[in-house]
């Protein structure tokens, strides 16, 4: 082979340019972007024939297995770390001394916007599962910069029951089982009961379980308690609470355990409805310090559907 | 926003970093790769939460259309140009003193392996179109570096026919109607019979074609001739052959023109069964010269049915 080989410089500038004079700046841009990178990975692997048909059957199967109710590209994006680095770049705050909130993770394909409103130190639990372990959480919201208390932020928790299944992937739990909205009171106390949270796989049987696969990676998740605070005056706050002794921290296959969310749950003596105790002190930043005050947290077209609306669409596409 | 809020630069080594040990490590350098150059492109446009689920589900949306003869995700590569590029990389030719064959261009998704061999100046027009021109193509074989005459190599030809469509796309066209595979005399000549090539547009039905859309760019080919040709000795050599006169060369929705390849087609006058005359000289380069002699054409795993076998398949898919 000659050093005369190399690739023609001129090739992707071409493809870029090809777009139109109609396209919108940030298209555009966007666009340009990935163009270049996707030729760039392609010329610094001199990726063959073979493996590039290898990469548009895998494109192609992804699509095939998504459903209403599953969004497979979702998954494969939280799989190569896409949704943590998104989350990331929309969400980091850190102010000119170097104060930072409570972190924000990804808020993954689970969470309902049908969580109903329930009282300060009610449960969660609708549906008892034999090896759930009760636990009674409680915390405060303090402004991360004042340390005054918050009052009146809604803080929408979401958790797996102890089979490791949310409400709408399994028949035996009622719908908003394990979910609930709940108001901070004026002293920026919490306080509920639920689970202490179980660890579980992703769904390993379409092309996300193929990746991982090939990458010899578990398809484990963590432990951890959804957690979503949301207020008029502060940045939303995503949170995925860790037991401090779950194996799989390391290894998350969706990247989105940090540092600040892992915490320890103590053994609770004092209570007859609750044998652990989870203290979970949450700092908010003011909205100002937010790169994107306005951004809305990214939500999925997919699997956000209530228990019974998504039952009836998998119906209506079985019948198609 | 603060001068401190800058991206963890430890997060795409970690997740790179997370494939096993027992991955292969062709397939480490080819993930690898891809994972930085994703996160790269998400930094540098800083991908906000709506637009990378715009992504999401336009990638869902190219497997939910594709079937054993429509590969969609083949198609956006090529409106990328992926396929070009990844050509390049697989079968760039050029000597130390700067000898090169004629070019190479990607195959598409219409070649058939099932065409039929023919004779010296037979035609490869079964069912003859009332706008179709006959041409007389012809050529002589060449090395490259001897310009010696090269016997006994297989020209494979394919093409549109008058209204745009490949038999298997065209209910009225008999299968390997203009296909077929000749071989070069002692001389190292070939000449057949086939149509002027003629313009038509990609499917728009599908995500390529919002794609396209987006881009603001035409989903025209210009009007081509497919040709490979295939020795023992030497490099196989995939054209597509362009009338010069055609008004898409510079907008090729698949980025697969080449100068050289670009050619008149001359009035022809003492032959009743022809109204157009194609010159076209081939230079072939010695097997050693390609930069992987083994390698073989890129061939998709769709779209390569025989007519009868895809139609079958089709029907088949209907009833699942």
């Amino acid at each position: 082979m000659s050093a005369n080989r190399q690739f023609d410089p001129d090739f992707t500038p071409y493809v870029i340019n090809a777009m139109g004079p109609k396209v919108p700046e940030r298209t555009r841009v966007i666009l340009g972007s990935l163009i270049k990178h996707i030729h760039d990975f392609a010329r610094e692997v001199e990726l063959t024939p073979a493996e590039w048909m290898l990469g548009v059957e895998f494109i192609n199967s992804i699509g095939k297995i998504s459903t209403p109710i599953r969004n497979e590209c979702h998954r494969i994006c939280d799989v190569i770390g896409l949704e943590s680095l998104v989350d990331e770049i929309a969400n980091k705050i850190v102010t000119d001394e170097g104060v930072t909130p409570t972190s924000n993770v990804i808020l993954g394909p689970f969470w309902s916007p049908n969580a109903p409103f329930r009282a300060l130190g009610d449960s969660i639990i609708q549906d008892p599962n034999p090896d759930g372990k009760v636990t009674f959480m409680h915390g405060v919201l303090r402004d991360m910069e004042t340390g005054a208390p918050i009052e009146g932020a809604v803080l929408d928790i979401w958790q797996a029951s102890a089979n490791g299944q949310y409400d709408f992937q399994d028949p035996n739990q009622s719908e908003n089982n394990l979910r609930g909205k709940f108001r901070s009171n004026e002293k920026g106390e919490f306080y509920w009961y639920c689970y202490h949270p179980t660890p579980y796989s992703l769904p390993t049987d379409g092309p996300a379980g193929v990746l991982l696969n090939v990458m010899d990676r578990s398809p484990m998740r963590p432990a951890h308690i959804h957690l979503m605070i949301t207020h008029p005056d502060y940045a939303t706050v995503i949170n995925q609470i860790y037991p401090s002794d779950d194996p799989h921290l390391g290894i998350d296959s969706v990247f989105a355990v940090k540092n600040d969310l892992v915490v320890d749950f103590k053994p609770k003596t004092d209570d007859p409805k609750a044998s652990l105790d989870l203290d979970y002190p949450v700092k908010m930043a003011l909205k100002k310090h937010h790169p994107n005050p306005n951004s809305a947290p990214p939500v999925s077209s997919f699997e956000r559907f209530s228990k019974s609306k998504g039952q009836q669409q998998q119906q209506q596409q079985q019948k198609l």
